[in-house]
């Protein structure tokens, strides 16, 4: 009971940031005296200090305010095709060290991406304070993370099969520390339903468009990740029997009617053309092209069309949009509403509202640090 | 710590039946003396019994057997437009009473169901043993229920909007208990996956056909409701843009294609002759009749391509069908598999098996006395 309430207490601390004690007794619904000798406990190992403001003019002893001390820090890890990157966030979410390293799509290799993490992840854990305690590490991965064993599955674009990246990983650093592996959607969904566009919302459907276009459902403000943690592939959500076919190898999967590609399709550009194409028709798009603002009207059509569906299917309060769909919203947005007014329910619909992402790129990045807070919030609370 | 380790028991001892000390020991990985105090505790309370069964020619002592008491009796209420239900469930999950009252459409004035419901729970009552406690009530109805008060927002077949059915049950009937209300396809899935064709599968979608096409997902064990309850919408999944109109207003969802009518149509019958006329084309089917396996054929394509996006959504486990899809997977499988094999990434595919419902109708019924005992089991654990 005491550990549980530890762990309410810094939990809503990592997530709420500095709060007065009285603060805490609102939030957690702990006595006063209670939230006393828990804060105490959390000063005396080091994980929160009370810093006693100032109070000018007002009246009262001034309820001092708990600080979650940054010196506790978990490391973060994004691998992708072009680059790796390492973050160091510290607890209550504040990101102390951020380095990413560009590579070229034949450096891939499970060998020489491990030894990149490695000396990535050593030159953030030397800048760090002196003093610093590193609880844990999270790693996002664009693939199939099994829930069981974290073994990455399956990541297509980097070639990966079947890859113990924890052991590999733990082998190549100096640093004993827990890691775990999620996948970049699902993080990323956590990161805005914790820190982002839907901060404090617990139902929260996430999806990103790029070539592919990826998901995450977070449920009761936790990820939904099915009985091997593979849930959330929103990309081949089948959408139209008639469809073209899939890099998967179905036909008329989401992603084929509103990833980049059908957008390129749509606006009768070279479907090949990648972010910078799109950049391209976002900026026409900003600037009243009828044809171009066409194109995204279609493109709103397919996009109501299966989010329509997740939400009669999962009764979210929010769907954030990552990617390029993020900054596309605007110009898909009437046909979306459309098709949600046509098919969800008035009182679903009346629950669900619609964000772009506001972590952008980083989503990943900051969902690893949160999957490892996770782990290390127990830790830090098993060890008090 | 008591009470926690206290309701693991009992909540083992409802779900798996009567075990062996050493048994609860193994499930519940609690010490052997940790057990015998909490069990003896359960003894006292009158919520178990300990039988020591005749060995015969064992050595040794044997383990007695605990056993869960069925005088503690959950009540079970189902709505449906043309019957109403009332079951009364023991612990450990015997259905010791059972009555349905069947009525026309023109009855299902709320008024009059709750009046109905009364007396039949009166009946019910008055002829459980003398010293039965009943610990509380759970009522599964065809239409949205909000969880965060239980109201009935919308049930369109009983033409029910915003009802108060706790307060109206409560003050019709003269027994104080808690009353729950659930939507009756998440309840069946619930059911399923407790005492059905999933028993012990904590990643379940349950799918229903009648009319129309209900369902519910059960993740990690847990009913996923959705911030508002209303999760689980499988009918109105758009799967056909250019599809056929639904009666919720829009063209083209899940139901369109695989519910009863979309069958009738696709065997060349009338599409109106409901129950009676599914269960010809059943029977046809089974002796072989070319065209209309033909039908189900078609069906199971339908069938399979909105399945694919729910798999490849929630990474289940177990794929239940109900209602009218129960009976006719035979004639669907081949199709369906397909479709899976074309959409669903193999690893995914491996993780997921198709059963026929084996709970039928009674799936809801039964689902609404485990919505009331994951109350009652709380309950009897506090009151211990």
């Amino acid at each position: 009971m005491r550990q549980a309430n530890l762990h309410t207490i810094l939990r809503s601390l990592h997530l709420g940031g500095a709060a007065s004690r009285s603060r805490i007794v609102a939030d957690t619904g702990l006595t006063r005296s209670a939230v006393g000798v828990l804060v105490a406990e959390l000063v005396d190992r080091g994980y929160v200090t009370e810093v006693r403001s100032d109070s000018g003019g007002k009246r009262g002893r001034p309820s001092p305010s708990v600080e979650p001390r940054s010196k506790n820090v978990v490391l973060a890890v994004e691998v992708l095709v072009d680059s790796v990157a390492v973050a160091a966030v510290g607890l209550g979410g504040p990101v102390l060290r951020s380095v990413r390293r560009d590579r070229s799509r034949d450096q891939t290799e499970i060998g020489q991406t491990v030894r990149d993490i490695a000396s990535l992840v050593a030159s953030v854990v030397a800048s760090l304070d002196s003093g610093s305690k590193i609880w844990s590490m999270g790693v996002a991965v664009p693939g199939l993370v099994r829930r069981s064993d974290a073994m990455v599955i399956l990541a297509p674009n980097l070639r990966w099969e079947n890859i113990d990246l924890v052991e590999l990983l733990r082998d190549e650093m100096s640093l004993e520390i827990p890691v775990f592996v999620g996948n970049e959607a699902d993080l990323a969904a956590l990161a805005e339903s914790r820190r982002g566009a839907a901060a404090g919302i617990d139902d929260v459907v996430y999806l990103s468009g790029e070539v592919g276009v990826g998901g995450g459902f977070i449920s009761s403000a936790q990820i939904v990740d099915g009985v091997s943690g593979f849930a959330g592939e929103i990309g081949h959500l089948p959408v139209n029997i008639e469809g073209v076919p899939c890099n998967c190898g179905a036909v008329g999967c989401f992603e084929t009617e509103v990833g980049e590609e059908a957008l390129l399709r749509r606006a009768g550009r070279a479907t090949d053309g990648g972010r910078v194409a799109v950049a391209e028709l976002l900026s026409a798009a900003a600037s009243g092209d009828e044809s171009v603002l066409e194109a995204f009207a279609e493109h709103g059509r397919w996009l109501g069309f299966g989010i329509a569906g997740l939400v009669n299917a999962l009764n979210p309060s929010a769907i954030v949009f990552g990617g390029f769909l993020g900054p596309a919203l605007p110009f898909v947005l009437e046909n979306l509403q459309k098709q949600l007014a046509m098919r969800v329910l008035s009182v679903v619909q009346d629950d669900v509202s619609l964000f772009a992402s506001n972590l952008g790129p980083d989503a990943p990045l900051l969902g690893a640090s949160e999957l490892a807070w996770n782990h290390a919030l127990e830790a830090m609370v098993l060890e008090s």
